[in-house]
């Protein structure tokens, strides 16, 4: 679903942003995007391109579009560019004439060693931008868009906040949905062919591959991490944890819930279960009150990483939480450790309009997994919950 | 879907392309391929990845996938590669390490100019790899896997050949299904949205984007191209042109067909709406006759483009064929003309086993758009249709 206000109003925060940063030219040069997208085409174009197209954006507030004839109607329908230069044959003389006519400082092109949200410009793409120059001395202005990137996708929007409330809601009806539908002796994947028919039903998307939307695991003996479900069945005394995202008009939800199966005689979940959940609970929590603008990725992870393991369980291997948007890891600022794997996104500080997901686990022996997530959007002073959270235990009789 | 035995037959068949080529190492490097997918991966891996994440196939019959331990009981389960090994911290020395020992004389990387199937590598991953591999001295023998990339994404295999006849199949019988519900005073968003119901239903996935997919030309006043279905109504006397690609079990059709809605009186269309569909035709019929094992892609459009403007009408601005398979635009080779924007990739030789699409048009003055879209596979000595060719216009009353 193409949403036209939401790309104008994107278009003119880059702009905005360009001149925050003093930036005079913003190139997202692409083709044949269903193969090779590039990350920032969903928020400045909103569709897909077939031949090599060029979107400029510039610091004095204009828009220009160069691409393909076939495209030229969609793309001033947008209403989002100034400017829609359509090509028959080629875009090498429109664009090397744009660019020189512009004459910018710089022109920030969508590459980072660090943000894969930043990094849609392909190496065969630059390479070609390159012989197009040639001659003109632009090439030498070539700068990253990595921070222009990281501010126009991690400040969302009202409507985009909107769009993501809408989403985060449907999965929570998800949630309740399995809560009726599990039951003991049932596998991994009877749970999440269950889901996935009510995703398909409503006609929604999936946050990432549906081969592992959502990983559902029972008890001790499922594997952890990106697995498709398996046949491990659900059992009494065990845990059950999914963790779930759809894509509902093109934004994302992120969220894991816990459940424990009462064996025999049980009223409620046994003392090592309860522990670990007040644990990661305590964790959220422990993370939720740091997070507020200004605040850098790895001192959000430090702390909730350190309860962790001062509660006695081994840290985590991955992050306390990514932002959240259009994709499910949209883009650079990640709550996690400075290890190489985050080289850099760790470093970054969390912006009003970000939202993240607050994602800790531990694993209960013998018991299973118990891993909670949060979605939370970071306003002036702290966080707004964007998702009801998990307090407590769920069960499953 | 994983096909799994799919893609141990490609790993298997790009070893042999490597052993033809001569080249000793093709490195795929890839991270978070839901936002920045590299099309490589849809034919050796079949799975989205996220942490950063090496896959090298070596000529004397190595696999090797280097992944972060979340991924590698996926990968591992895959059955395609000799060696996983799994990282927790950081891809660096694995990478680094597996690369120096292999020694190899070429490290083929995803990058192209003119291929975009071959063009998977960011730049900032590629800027990432010489950071990983300085001083190792093998920043020197990267050369562009395209022509590695070319042979294995256009080599069909009989089980590649048959998942596209399936979709193909259901594609026409959406097209009987389209003939049976358009009436004139219908609008093109009517007919669209039918189609799109039928291929929800029957969960199937969009050869491109669902936007734009099926395209409903009615009559002249429809914009023409890639333009979303609008509010033109289908008229009597005027054409109906649909071009509609599915996507089922991971393989696309991409076919168009052609519709004269007869006039008050009219039993068959008139001379200049039968003249258009018999030059059209046979303008398909003339690549066809020359579409084979070592003609170059700009050889066949050059005689179906003549033929065109030899009887009558201007010629198309696009090519007269493209690869068919995974994408709708399934990578290099193109029957196109010389343009720029095709630069190199009408140069290419057809092989056995390419799925091409076959689509010239032509306008009729006052009755709209005249279009067919055919999908062939080229065998040793000719080509065998895969789609059940339009050898006659149809009719809506």
């Amino acid at each position: 679903m193409l949403n036209k206000e939401l790309i104008q109003e994107k278009v003119k925060q880059a702009i905005s942003i360009l001149q925050e940063l003093d930036i005079d030219v913003w190139l997202t040069f692409v083709r044949e995007t269903m193969l090779t997208p590039d990350p920032a085409l969903d928020l400045l174009v909103g569709q897909d391109m077939t031949w090599q197209s060029a979107f400029i954006l510039t610091r004095d507030s204009r828009s220009i579009a160069i691409i393909g004839h076939f495209d030229s109607e969609n793309i001033r329908q947008l209403g989002a560019y100034t400017d829609v230069l359509a090509y028959h044959k080629g875009i090498a003389d429109p664009l090397a004439e744009t660019l020189t006519r512009l004459n910018p400082r710089q022109i920030a092109l969508n590459y980072s060693e660090r943000d894969v949200a930043a990094d849609g410009l392909s190496l065969g793409m630059y390479r070609l931008l390159h012989h197009y120059l040639e001659g003109t001395g632009l090439t030498e202005r070539f700068v990253s868009a990595e921070e222009i990137m990281r501010r126009v996708r991690g400040r969302k929007s009202p409507s985009e906040v909107a769009l993501m409330r809408q989403a985060i809601a449907t999965t929570e009806s998800l949630f309740d949905a399995i809560e009726q539908y599990a039951k003991p002796g049932m596998t991994q994947r009877q749970i999440a062919y269950f889901v996935q028919e009510q995703i398909d039903a409503m006609r929604l998307g999936y946050a990432w591959e549906k081969e592992f939307n959502p990983i559902v695991t029972c008890g001790p003996h499922s594997a952890i991490g990106h697995a498709a479900p398996g046949d491990v069945v659900l059992e009494k005394g065990h845990t059950l944890h999914v963790d779930l995202g759809i894509k509902q008009n093109e934004y994302c939800s992120d969220l894991q819930r816990m459940w424990y199966v009462l064996d025999d005689g049980e009223t409620q979940a046994p003392p090592d279960v309860q522990h670990a959940f007040d644990v990661v609970y305590g964790a959220i929590k422990a993370g939720e009150a740091l997070l507020k603008p200004g605040v850098l990725g790895w001192q959000v992870d430090e702390v909730v990483r350190n309860f962790i393991t001062d509660n006695g369980y081994p840290e985590y291997m991955h992050a306390f939480g990514h932002l959240l948007g259009r994709a499910a890891h949209d883009g650079a600022t990640v709550l996690g450790p400075q290890w190489e794997r985050y080289t850099g996104m760790c470093d970054l500080a969390v912006e009003a309009g970000n939202v993240f997901t607050l994602e800790p686990h531990v694993v209960v022996p013998n018991r299973g997994m118990m891993s909670l997530e949060e979605d939370v959007l970071v306003t002036a002073n702290g966080v707004e919950y964007l998702s009801t959270p998990q307090t407590a235990l769920r069960y499953i009789r």
